[in-house]
């Protein structure tokens, strides 16, 4: 049995300078909140961390300097997604031999694989780049497009995959990820995606979880963890409930992920603006932002 | 506060004859069967029920004979969708006349409402039918096509709705289902509606379900509310599990539905073939599926 | 060989009262200015008909109001279309008793079909309740959510529909249309559908064309097809051209449907609004409406 | 006015070697038999050509091949388009100085632009690499999975992109189509997209077209173009048939571009298979495929 990830993943946000060139020198003190926030590791240049919007040469900066900071309870995964097979793969090996604790893979998005076998085969060529690393293949079908059955893609992948070690999970459909979660025994690592949802995940038998809202309050979640492992569901609803507010008011100023990076900077780690086609934060609203979210007391959660 | 409905709603297969007329005789038989099995009440003439497939004077004959069963301990809610709020509101107002417990209404899936101020106008005309019952929506997208916010529908609801009740809540977004859940102070009742993922509802703070494969294996899931109840989180994943190794085998041969209703056959309660567009059951695959349910020990559910 | 239509049949609006009731008696002189217009019949009951929207009763009262209008040059196809092939058996059965020319009948929008096969028995079932009338199968998907091969249907369909006549085509998809359209030696009867298309149904081989726009401005369409067959296709661009601006203007202000009931009462035909869950025309932009028309010189096509 | 493509562009497929890398040198001869069959050039690096498929080096290995090709008659547009505006800025700069005739940009098929803006801020960052050539935007929705509208897209582009030129349109939407050749007195250059549909492409005015079938039966449609020129609709439409027909066929062996890739080969250009994720075409189906083509005299169309 493989080793599996517990507790919170980050998945950072890439800081950018105000030219759009890649600001490397926030990565140390940006660890060091995530350190201190009780996070067990980063998922990097995945969606929250505008991988593909990045070069190779930018994404593999970002992954070295990342992984400067790793440490025995600080995992670095790195997401090397591309379109390419070939370019993912590149990746990949620069991941390996930078030293990273794993690599992550999105699907294609471009020619989408119409069956699970045209999955598996392309995350087989990707994940042959790393073969001493564990390799994770990352389901996000609302960013991807790839609609496949994970169920079915957990069955095929071992075989082709010899570094194989789960998903990141990130869909609302919770019966494949029972599925997934259960298959061979549970000999898979099934990451839980979607914050708002953690507790179901927790609820069907998730242990690890990677999320962009884990950047700015993770204290929240790790105690909807502590709360459920104690059989406290009441009050692992009543938190859950509360990242609910939080995601619906970052949802109404521009989406989690466009109004989360903004928020990384009122939390001391500046990390600039999203690369086109996102948009910019729209800093007029932001006095409302901070209003709404003062409300919701997101600045009690006791960040670092 | 209004009543809310707790435990196990059955949503029952509509009994048909070999001539595809209704079989109305079969009724009482079934209600007695659903008692048996713990059900809390039914909820008749929905997608499982093929209550668009019936003319209006036939689900008024079916609404008769179930609300004939009901009883203190046995609620009988009328789903009265149509494409035509004009037909629904007819429905809902023999619902009522009829005794019935309360009414539930499907969006319509003919010009669909693009804003939730159409859908609030068009089910505030049905539920004007019968203003003495407690009137549920029913949001199931992937039947109706209605892909509205739900929990913009709650706020705008009860102003617009005298008798508005709550949810019938099938869809796998738990984000919106938190929100409806709370709304209010938590003034509205929300039942869940799907099966395979009742533990997430449970997490999430329902109380009630509706559900199809509760026609045939509710003993499995009053078991999953009892050990939730009592804490036992493993117990009741373990027994979801199984919910969701069953309803996999049956949407291998041809959807919960299509093969639930044969399944009724098998435990004693004929319920014949579904009407056109829906394929009957293929004959040809029942000794297998047989044997595929034996594997999960799906008879061994202690039905009665 | 059977009969095809060939020209411009509309599709229209049914008329409502101020208390939402249907209006028989604005049927007759709706009726003329049709003729008057060049038009050669009407489908009705369809999606700009509102159809499904209205109870059985008051379709069966449509219908004979406008059969009463038909003559040798001027046809009524009743849509029959609801989501139980026993109801729409049952309006089939009227509309061949009334005297109608034709009957059309949209696929299911409750618990689509996910098969051809079952797509064509219902259709047969509709089908039988007028077998001395020709069927015309009503593809749209956009409304119907029925995204089914119509090259698969045209192949299976008349050997389960014995008085199948053709498809009344309202999709993108013209390769399809193609496969239709050249089926059995150009046997069956295709009807064009998208109004601001006409154009490319013509270039495609169509004869005859079923719209809602040529409610109020058939001209402009006859002119189309007039200049198509004379082989002047800068002058039917032109023309389609405008058919596009006036369209795009209609959809700004809610909606080719919405929009055009309205202008039919500025034409003389007061039509009133449409039922729930479709939004009124909002008549604050009346006057801003009118001037946009004006721009695009829509009222100097020779309406009647 | 600026100049506009007339006629046909092949979108070519780029030839591999059987260890996966590009084979260079089949380009020539590739080239050789588009300018014997009548193209009036390449774009290259699109969807057929596996463009997203190939690392940044390897598409410019191919442009700079296809380049050394270039003649007046036979342009050279280079497809540009990543996930990244960056890499695809720096795409542009190389097919600039390599000497292509303009570049092409697909929209990020990755974090996709919710808004018309974003689209034209990240085709601006990209038109920006090539200053000096036309930059087209390529439409087509069902590959890149962005629905934005063309007609507002036309409106927004020329105020930020100074080389905007015009759009590669691959879509159903021909209503849109229509509104983008019309846009400023019919100044931009839209370029029709479905080979099995050229026929309507013409009949709205579009003067040139793009597409993968024209690798390997460019006559049929050269002459669909000559026929509808001199008025001879019926003609066309026969000829646009006889690809309907072949396309039908190609889609039964896997579809246009993997069926297509194999065809070269047939045709003395071997390009080899497609890359992951996309499947190998079924060799075992050969002998088939062939029988159904030779029945729709595919080898009759006088390719060279």
């Amino acid at each position: 049995m493989q080793n599996k990830i517990t507790g919170l993943i980050a998945a950072p946000f890439t800081p950018m300078n105000r030219d759009g060139s890649v600001n490397l020198n926030m990565i140390p003190p940006y660890a060091n909140k995530l350190k201190n926030d009780g996070l067990k590791g980063v998922f990097i240049c995945g969606t929250t961390g505008e991988g593909m919007l990045m070069t190779g040469e930018e994404r593999k900066n970002v992954a070295e300097r990342w992984i400067a900071e790793q440490s025995d309870d600080f995992n670095v995964i790195v997401h090397v997604g591309t379109t390419s097979a070939k370019q993912s793969n590149e990746l990949a090996q620069h991941a390996q031999s930078a030293g990273a604790y794993a690599v992550g893979c999105m699907g294609p998005a471009f020619l989408q694989p119409a069956r699970v076998e045209e999955l598996v085969g392309f995350s087989a060529e990707v994940a042959a780049g790393s073969p001493q690393l564990p390799f994770y293949y990352y389901h996000i079908p609302n960013v991807s497009g790839i609609r496949l059955s994970m169920s079915e893609f957990i069955k095929q992948a071992p075989r082709k995959i010899p570094n194989f070690a789960g998903i990141k999970f990130t869909d609302n459909n919770f019966m494949e990820m029972q599925q997934c979660i259960n298959q061979d025994g549970g000999k898979w690592d099934i990451l839980h995606g979607y914050d708002e949802l953690l507790l179901a995940g927790l609820a069907f038998g998730a242990k690890g979880a990677v999320g962009s809202t884990y950047n700015f309050m993770a204290p929240l979640y790790s105690d909807i963890i502590s709360d459920f492992i104690k059989g406290n569901i009441e009050a692992a609803r009543q938190k859950q409930l509360k990242s609910v507010k939080i995601i619906t008011i970052l949802n109404q100023y521009g989406g989690a992920i466009v109004v989360g990076k903004r928020l990384m900077k009122t939390l001391g780690i500046d990390c600039g603006n999203f690369r086109l086609p996102v948009s910019e934060f729209n800093e007029d609203s932001y006095e409302q932002l901070i209003n709404d979210l003062n409300s919701e007391e997101f600045f009690e959660i006791r960040n670092t």
